[in-house]
């Protein structure tokens, strides 16, 4: 894409109430535009990474034998009162239909997806089964100080999976915990991501998050390093501790952020809607879920407060609205048609590149570039062509190198 | 996908509230599930009708020149009373944040798109430019009685384009025209879609929508067959038939369905925001405005209405779930294997497959096939693999022929 045809441009100025480094960072570079408190929109570079976020969730859903659907954000307030969390849940928007019935906003699926799924369900031999969607959730935080980490409006994977007991929801929660993982590595986070014990509610013993180690996390973790696990604050105590088998002497204490969190629900929605299967004998059994929710919001700002520096963001390949921020230096003929061409020839080779044909200098263009944060900066200038070829470097390296661009296709081939 | 590990059956009951075939057929196949009046959860099959439409509409706006973004549900007050719309627009829906203050969930994006855009633009220079996005919209609509064509939640894509002056956006109107011609064409419904003259309300003589021809309209237009043009019920007097050349005895009167509808909005949302670019002079000018409408979700809807019998829906091929259903007839072993290889067969050739394996005779998978009604049956049987194949059917056509796998797969890469 021409970056002169991009609507957007780097911002020099921010809302005064925002203080999240994520935020400031993505308005800056014109990812996003606040709205109001805990509610943003997606501009074009932003929306990119959305996209890409999704792509690799998406992917590993259906990998782990997840059927998409996209349920209603509007919800029957019925179906919240069946459940009790009509009164409970204090963060749930409620609205005024056109005859004064009130609806929720949904902030999570249960109260939908049990009903849905029970009009299919008969026999065991319709289990087990999981269904997911991505789409806009709502929830009335009092506070929304955290960026995108923490929106009135987010963007949220939810699955839910239904079994026939509990082993069958023990197997499938175990593969689920590695398709996080898989998730967390393929968008460059799995390094500093720990899946960590954390209050199970009423009905399990722990459920699991997934947390990222950054100063910026609003959560505290305690870390075994050698065992690759963490305990949540919440229950870490010396029981606990036995029962993981973790020694308190090993612990080390961080701010983590939860992008992801895995629950066996067990009955808990199930029981209240009454949905059951036949079982071998004809008898009804209730049926077993387990709910597994990842926010894609949550996680672009995630990887802006993991990889980023005083200049800017950085990042991973997999996300990044392009791979490669094209340069072209000065104010040269020879140097901007030069840069066409191999803009041309990195698109044809299927390779998603930003040229900034702006007219502007060369300070103000690595501004930018350092901004945005594009995995390579490519820069042509008649030095660099009288060198033989153009400068590549790195976002998250210091130096740069002239090289061929043959030999820099080949390098990102390799 | 085979049949068996889809969680969706057709069903034989549909809620006794709903009148409309689009929902009535929807629901049958389940493709959709309706939550509430006016309110619609997407399904496996569903949804990936929506993606298909959606991928249609993102390549046309972005060959238009559109740049994507996903703006923000909750809606400022603030912003909505700059254009007196807050008080004016009867299906606003409001909400009460934690603070009691109100904000709206978005119908339209006006209101949003001007102070987005606004930051960006300052000169000439930046102009034209124009956004998009596909989003879920909320409209209290008092009777909801339409199935998915009216929705109290939908999903549409809306463009704005901004202009320096009202030559600027009549060409880019006209060219959107074509652009939404192309996309009916594409969808499967282009050869009964009219581009139909409506009422401009206070800024334009006239606005344009895009009519479905079909008995399941709620509009009324009138159709000069030989000029492929239309006049809404609204504007028809001797005036407006005068000015576009049309002779009234030509007119024939049909019910319709809005597709679309776009609009030459003028100074009628950028002068409330005062939003203005200098031109070359350095004196503020007031930005010119365009938008377009296309209801995705209504768009599925219209296609069922349009391409349907009393056995179920015939979906083009463009749009269909998958383009394939294949199915294999009684309990023979050899058979069944057949079927296998068939559907690895069409899977590497890149074709969409869905491979009825369960245990069901002829005559209801041919019931089921007719419901959910993909582009080609392909029935296995022991009859069609002596006779040197399968044989394939379209669901629009009545009689099937058997042939080869390859000479069919070469008939569907022809």
């Amino acid at each position: 894409m021409l970056q002169s045809a991009l609507f957007t441009k780097t911002r020099k100025e921010i809302p005064a109430d925002e203080v999240s480094k994520n935020a400031i960072l993505l308005i800056k570079a014109s990812f996003v535009n606040k709205e109001m408190a805990g509610v943003y929109s997606y501009l074009p570079l932003g929306l990119r990474v959305i996209k890409k976020i999704e792509a690799i969730i998406r992917d590993e859903m259906n990998k782990a034998g997840g059927q998409e659907v996209l349920m209603s954000v509007f919800h029957p307030k019925e179906n919240w009162e069946k459940t009790g969390r009509w009164n409970s849940m204090d963060d749930l928007y409620k609205v005024k239909d056109s005859s004064d019935r009130e609806v929720a906003l949904g902030p999570t699926h249960e109260e939908m997806v049990v009903p849905l799924v029970q009009q299919y369900v008969n026999s065991y031999r319709d289990l087990p089964l999981s269904v997911y969607q991505i789409q806009n959730k709502f929830r009335m935080e009092l506070r929304a100080k955290s960026g995108i980490l923490r929106g009135r409006e987010f963007i949220m994977k939810d699955m839910y999976s239904f079994h026939k007991d509990e082993e069958d929801l023990k197997n499938y929660y175990e593969k689920m915990q590695v398709v996080y993982k898989n998730i967390y590595d393929r968008v460059g986070i799995g390094h500093q991501t720990y899946m960590t014990f954390a209050s199970g509610g009423s009905f399990s013993k722990f459920s699991h998050e997934f947390q990222t180690v950054t100063e910026a996390g609003e959560d505290t973790i305690y870390i075994d390093e050698e065992k690759g696990i963490a305990v949540n604050k919440e229950v870490l105590n010396d029981e606990v501790l036995a029962e993981l088998g973790i020694d308190r002497s090993k612990l080390v204490e961080k701010k983590a952020i939860e992008v992801g969190n895995i629950f066996e629900l067990k009955t808990k929605y199930s029981a209240p809607f009454d949905m059951v299967y036949k079982n071998e004998n004809d008898e009804n059994i209730t049926i077993i879920m387990g709910c597994y929710g990842m926010g894609v919001s949550r996680l672009m700002g995630t990887l802006v407060e993991v990889c980023s520096d005083d200049k800017g963001i950085i990042w991973p390949e997999a996300v990044a609205p392009f791979l490669i921020h094209l340069l072209p230096l000065g104010v040269s003929e020879n140097v901007s048609e030069e840069a066409k061409k191999i803009y041309n020839e990195f698109s044809k080779k299927g390779f998603e590149v930003l040229l900034d044909d702006r007219s502007l200098n060369a300070g103000e263009k690595f501004a930018d570039a350092d901004l945005i944060g594009l995995p390579y900066r490519v820069v042509v200038s008649e030095r660099s062509l009288k060198e033989g070829g153009v400068e590549v470097k790195r976002r998250a390296e210091e130096k740069g190198e002239v090289m061929a661009v043959d030999k820099f296709i080949e390098m990102l081939k390799a």
